[in-house]
């Protein structure tokens, strides 16, 4: 679109720009946002979140993406911010409904792609690699990639034209003045649009509640040295975040510094780190990586292990190590254990856990002063808004207290309350020069995915999940002559994970008579009717248990049938 | 015992001095340690634990006792530090094994014997309420309350007088020079018994990880009138735990201090306080706290709610209140909310959940700078062992990584690696001036409390339900002719927490072919024992609806036989 046929459109167009969070908004993870401009439609970012607690059994979690599907035709594809999970993770899934072209840049594309490959989409899916500081037409759309810095390479923003203005969406991004790999973020860039004139910034809210600024990715770097140069004599084992390639990189140059070979180890760092390395994001000097099966070769003080596991994950490497799990790696007393992260909310118990076991088998155990966030504290957040100036602040990535945090930054830089947007999951904001309102919904959700099965859990079957957990389940079961409803077998009592059995036979015998009651008491009453029966079963056997024990199993009644 | 006879007792005897911790190391909760000399054993507090993540459905957990016991004629007594329940809740239990008198302060026998009083135990319980500074002589032991501080008044450090040496127990315990609630640590007393020389210190390692000195619980009061200085024109309701007394003092000295009335809400921070005012251990100035219903005759600034929830427990009453399930208090927008709590490892996914609740509802949370810890940091840490100068140092009260981070403060102050004792639960340390050592292992082990049941559940009964509760539970049924081994009826499939029944009929009628042919296959091959006849339907089952949902559900295949 030429520059003078936009401003004539922006000028005659009544139309609105409509931005659509189809998730991501009030939870961690699941990023992916609509923007529609008459019949145009784009997606930035498809990612996926990991289950709450109380989604017992469930694998992850993605989008429900029923208003894009119903659209299908004005949709022109996804762009994205950058290779994380909760922004590319839900791929896969998502274009099998909708099959549209992938916008992203090198390294984003790389990890993308890996996804499609074990699907099988590779050749039914249209790509193309941006490179930062790139633009795209998409229907009414113009989408320029803008250089930022993140915890993993090639992060970018957007800044999204539409005849109704401009939206600056900062994906996920940090101020790095010296980031590891590339250059830091493009703040030239923000300052010229917001000259030009920015409608609405979306910005990440996940550190709006910290203060000051977000130290540089490299200040982690000046720490391994120190780590190193003061344990020369012991193994070095470090735990990270399997994309965090430019932390994975110093790791590198401090062991090649103090002459060290590198393992690295755990399915999901040795696939980031293998496209990484492919694309030309991570510089290893020669004879530096090492194969697993080699470390037998050297001796403590000549290795350094990076592996998975900083979050205490159970079946991560690093909790295989600790817990004297894992085939070939096991701890050795006065190893040096460094966890290169912060536990994510949540985590806190399982990665202590593994510390404590770590620290029994005579570890010593780091786990300060090696992590650097990936996301802008409340000074960087600041200096965005004050570079890009735009008319409305539409606070983005986080829950609800990050988003009410930014907020409250953005009202001490002086923007007007009604010009900060805190939306939802599924509103429709309608946004231009004159107006910014939320007009209606879409519909959204978290679909689970457990196993194979993508939404075939919901919420009775969690609801079950989790009664089971609670008290186990109490079976009753018996089968009846159809026509006179004779008891001809049982009632048997069976149950999982409410007593332990052998120990409880008297509390069983009393279940079945209290089973045979309820029978008795139908056969009485001439109840015939199986609903009725189980009612009768449930409620009398129920009662029982809660009395004897105080709990509530489930209670499953069969009946069966014979002729 | 006389100092003479006690003097030529250490002398003559090579009897040592028995250690026992049952519980309460490598894990927080369940503190409860034995000391034995000869035929006399004391006991040090009697706490239960919270369950573990993995310990689905259970309510808390109980120690093992069993060598308390075995030499129940030993046992002269318990003696408490401190109310909290991770030292005094599991006394209703142990107290039903084994009946010898319990020794306490004012408060925290106050609390002991709320308990005592719900299980109908007071009259058969020897109780005798200990001022801080006296001593009681139990058997061989003579054992010193000192006053130390804490979270919660009227705690204690134990000196535990043997033939084999003195051993001081700091139990719980900050250095407060400006307690809200009587006098600081008597560190005179501390020092006096370093003078005369003490065996080993036995101090708490809660906080040995953190840098620097606790800060007094003083210094939250001022943030309070700092905070309702601020919202003057606002309702507020603080979060806290229930158990400190000190915490709500200052609330309420600062909620009259601006003319608020008080509302308390939450069984157990109303059961806590109205113990510890009735005991004088809370000052509340008259009119100033009101009941829950008189809060409708007043406006919102003229109130302050105190609550339980600061963990974010989804049946306390601020949980109830965040998520509208509460009967009588909704928040209004602007309400200003303190967590006056830091969230305990574990919880902080919870108290996440509680804040964007509140926040969407509009209230205004304050979780920072309104709380103090109660246990000492390192350099209180150092202070204690400079003012006791222990000839042993025994880390005690944390997880694993905290006895170590104490060890490795003693070290910098110069103890000798073999005289600082990382002890497990169930070690047996014989101790005395010439030598320590862990010379045998009494049993020891967690007690899982559900419901009524105390140890019925197991490990097979968790397993089961974190089986139940990862994929649900596949039961197939038949009732068999007992003679011929037909089948009569069935096979029936019925499903919980595996999927949604109603979407997966097709599932469940393959599910029951393969069940029909894996009998027909025991038909052909002529077996007839049930349990191998299970096995075949567990397997084959299990195969097919792992194939096909990557899920593998319990499989309980049950047989019924007709005559």
């Amino acid at each position: 679109m030429k520059k003078e046929q936009s401003r004539q459109n922006r000028q005659n167009s009544t139309e609105k720009l409509k931005i659509m969070p189809i998730g991501g908004l009030g939870l961690i993870g699941m990023n992916i946002t609509a923007f529609e401009y008459n019949d145009s439609i784009i997606v930035v970012d498809c990612g996926l979140a990991f289950p709450e607690d109380d989604m017992l059994g469930i694998d992850l979690v993605i989008p429900d993406i029923t208003y894009l599907k119903e659209n299908a035709e004005k949709v022109k594809g996804f762009v994205f911010t950058h290779g994380h999970e909760d922004h590319i993770g839900a791929v896969p899934y998502v274009l099998k409904d909708i099959n549209v072209p992938l916008y992203a840049t090198k390294l984003t594309m790389g990890l993308i792609e890996r996804k499609l490959t074990e699907s099988g989409m590779m050749r039914t899916t249209k790509r193309k690699v941006v490179k930062q500081g790139q633009s795209i037409n998409l229907g009414d759309f113009r989408v320029e990639f803008i250089r930022t810095n993140h915890s993993i390479a090639d992060a970018v923003a957007l800044a999204i034209y539409s005849p109704a203005g401009i939206v600056v969406h900062t994906g996920d991004f940090k101020v790095d003045y010296t980031p590891v790999y590339g250059d830091a973020i493009d703040l030239q860039r923000f300052a010229e649009l917001g000259k030009k004139g920015v409608l609405a910034l979306m910005c990440d809210s996940t550190n709006a509640e910290r203060p000051g600024f977000t130290a540089s990715e490299r200040t982690v770097g000046k720490t391994f040295d120190h780590l190193f140069s003061e344990n020369v004599q012991h193994r070095i084992i470090i735990a990270t975040f399997a994309s965090n390639v430019d932390r994975v990189q110093q790791i590198i140059n401090t062991a090649y510094k103090y002459g060290r070979k590198v393992v690295i180890e755990g399915r999901s760092m040795v696939n980031v780190i293998s496209t990484a390395s492919e694309l030309g994001y991570l510089n290893v000097p020669q004879n530096t990586l090492i194969e697993l099966e080699e470390m037998k070769n050297y001796t403590d003080e000549q290795l350094v292990l990076i592996t998975t596991g900083s979050q205490g994950e159970s079946m991560a490497a690093l909790s295989r190590i600790a817990a004297n799990m894992h085939k070939k790696i096991t701890i050795h007393p006065n190893d040096v254990v460094i966890f290169s992260s912060n536990p994510i909310p949540g985590n806190e118990k399982a990665v202590s856990k593994v510390i404590n076991e770590l620290s029994v088998k005579g570890a010593n155990v780091i786990f300060q002063d090696t992590h650097v966030s990936g996301h802008a504290c409340q000074e960087d957040i600041k200096l965005i808004y004050s570079l890009v100036k735009p008319k409305y602040a539409i606070p983005v990535h986080g829950e609800y207290r990050h988003l009410k945090a930014q907020a409250k930054l953005v009202e001490e830089l002086g923007f007007e309350k009604d010009h900060i947007l805190l939306l939802q999951a599924g509103n429709v904001l309608e946004i231009n020069e004159d107006s910014a309102a939320v007009t209606g919904q879409v519909q959204t959700g978290s679909i689970l995915v457990d196993g194979l099965g993508v939404g075939d859990v919901g919420n009775i079957v969690l609801r079950d999940r989790q009664h089971l957990a609670e008290d186990g389940i109490v079976i009753a079961v018996l089968t009846l002559e159809k026509y006179s409803g004779q008891i001809l077998a049982g009632p048997d009592i069976v149950s999982r994970g409410f007593v332990y059995v052998r120990e409880s036979e008297d509390l069983m015998d009393e279940a079945r008579s209290v089973v045979e009651d309820a029978m008795e008491h139908c056969t009485a009453h001439h109840i015939s009717d199986w609903a009725k029966m189980k009612n009768a079963i449930r409620d009398s056997l129920g009662d029982f248990l809660w009395k004897r024990t105080k709990r509530r199993p489930m209670i499953l009644p069969i009946i069966m049938e014979v002729e």
